[in-house]
């Protein structure tokens, strides 16, 4: 018998019901990282509610990849929060400082660049955190990594030890036995390592944005900080870059 | 010879000149505690920088208190951001959840009441930190009291001496050796201490606003945690309550 169109949504519905193993709340940028940890926490059978941050970002258009990325996962729920972390400024990520193109690879895990966003990551878990416990969630995922990464401070495995502390001391929950756990897959992996697990999980890295400093159409610019990454991560990987490039 | 209206003026900023310490952040709700607390590092010779955080309460008529209070205390800056907080909900101050009156004061350090926000004071502490590095200050002023207060887990010491590790690991200047304090003046005073202490220090209470649940017209019911624990602290310090009640 045909299927009817009404069978197919059905079917299609089934095959990417969301899980219903415990709730978590995954950090979601719209970028290639934080798709990958997705794809990882829902392999792991977590209920994920992604949440995606709207602090004024240089890169805005990131956030509509992030909901490319969020309905191809078919996430619980994906909530857009904003705060304008341009009222503090003091980075080129949301201040007018120019984004520094063709980056030194060696030196970028010796010095902090001026895309670092001040408190951007403790921010943002804070929020995390905030969303976690009010769904009742013990897991939150975020995509960073202190191996290809621009040497930010808050991707450190040390800091996300101290945070995971801090939100058992912070919260109601914690305070009545919830014991938070943050959950950082990527860690210690390269950005060829993510894009192969990101590959094997069958993640469409055609639907993720990556780049700091994006023409006004949105096209990569290919020579800041996050495209050399990508592209060296990528070519490491031998894998094909599915997204455009201005360059 | 008669004062003319620039000397006056400029009589005036040389009294109420800012001072040139060391500069600082202090969170400014426009409640009773903050200006108290924001007095006392005025005293100490910090340069001052208040932030407040429209997140959607339901007393968000406390930020038109924090604006009188940051004029009146002639601070070097006033910053407002805004995070709405009502996307996560989970609160009787960001959510439809009744405030509740006229609470049992035995159990209010013992249940954690409806009022609680959801990891608020961590994302508080999060921006203050993120506005700190940005100005390069290293010090950070909130109003937190773990005497008089709802039994709230963000008001503990302990949640303050790990954010203040988190603040170091988490940020550039941390890395480069800037080390973060955070400073709660009143965290073991009683709200009796902390009235006296204010009045000492010439704060003026009448621009303060304590209410979770004003009237339309900015009243104070009265008969919320907040106004119950700041009235009983006038009754106890033997001063007079400047501000009017709806009942």
């Amino acid at each position: 018998m045909k299927k009817t169109s009404n069978d197919i949504r059905n079917s299609r519905n089934i095959e990417q019901a969301a899980p219903c193993g415990p709730t978590a709340v995954v950090l979601l940028s719209g970028g290639l990282d934080s798709a990958v940890t997705a794809a990882i926490a829902k392999l792991r059978g977590f209920a994920l509610h992604a949440l995606s941050v709207n602090y004024g970002q240089r890169h805005g258009i990131e956030l509509e990849a992030a909901k490319r990325v969020a309905d191809s996962l078919n996430l619980c729920q994906h909530v857009v929060t904003t705060i304008d972390l341009r009222v503090f400024g003091g980075s080129a990520l949301t201040a007018n400082i120019p984004v520094p193109k063709s980056p030194d690879f060696s030196a970028m895990t010796q010095e902090i660049p001026v895309t670092y966003v001040p408190a951007r990551n403790t921010v943002f878990l804070s929020l995390a955190l905030a969303f976690a416990e009010t769904i009742s969630a013990s897991d939150i995922f975020l995509g960073v990594n202190a191996v290809d990464f621009s040497g930010y401070p808050d991707c450190r495995p040390a800091f996300l030890e101290c945070f995971e502390r801090l939100a058992n001391l912070a919260t109601k929950a914690g305070v009545e036995g919830q014991r938070f756990t943050i959950h950082a897959p990527l860690i210690r992996m390269s950005k060829a390592d993510i894009i192969r697990e990101g590959t094997r999980l069958g993640v469409d890295f055609s639907l993720t944005h990556s780049c700091y400093d994006p023409t006004p159409a949105g096209l990569a610019c290919g020579s800041c900080d996050s495209c050399t990454l990508r592209l060296r991560g990528f070519k490491e990987a031998g894998v094909t870059e599915p997204i455009a490039y201005s360059c």
